[in-house]
């Protein structure tokens, strides 16, 4: 439960920000090395980097040096724990709001 | 899309600690005092406000005062947000493994 927490606030945390978002939207579609992955950011490689690591240490990502290139992939099952614990709150807000739908029904209230 | 791209950020932030998360999932259940909420965690008031002030900045809960008792309350809605991202992330992810699956079938490979 400790771990899941954990690794529940290392994800959220490196999803709050729209550089490593973007990242990630990228990762998505196929892995690319680090260059290439920085080329649409204004910002310097140093600062990049960060990023690359807070998403590395969240396991959202993996990367790999072959040679001079570091290549980073996605790992699509660690976003899957951000979306199944919001898919789980979703569960309970939905079941409220359908016991409560279901209770205005029960009242039986006559149309005006 | 800047404004988008905020929201998500305060939002995945405020997901990022367990305390936070704790109160969001007591909140989907109905509203409730801000001393009754606060009770199940082994801090001080004065470090519970503080997450409650991140709830608050980043749009999922609000709260409002009547005499001396502040009720939070949830907003869903804000909750839909995170997870509606994520869902796009993973058709991203669904049409690419699709496809490889189908130029794999494609080949047509003989079974051994």
């Amino acid at each position: 439960m400790v771990n899941q927490q954990t690794s529940l606030d290392t994800v959220f945390h490196a999803l709050a920000d729209p550089t490593r978002r973007a990242v990630i939207a990228r990762l998505l579609i196929g892995a690319a090395p680090v260059k290439r992955l920085a080329e649409p950011f204004a910002m310097g490689l140093p600062a990049f980097m960060k990023h690359l690591s807070v998403l590395e240490t969240s396991g959202l990502i993996r990367s790999e040096k072959q040679g001079r290139t570091r290549t980073c992939h996605i790992n699509a099952d660690r976003l899957a724990t951000a979306e199944d614990w919001l898919s789980e709150q979703r569960a309970v807000w939905q079941g409220r709001t359908d016991r409560l739908a279901e209770f205005v029904e029960s009242q039986n209230l006559p149309n005006e």
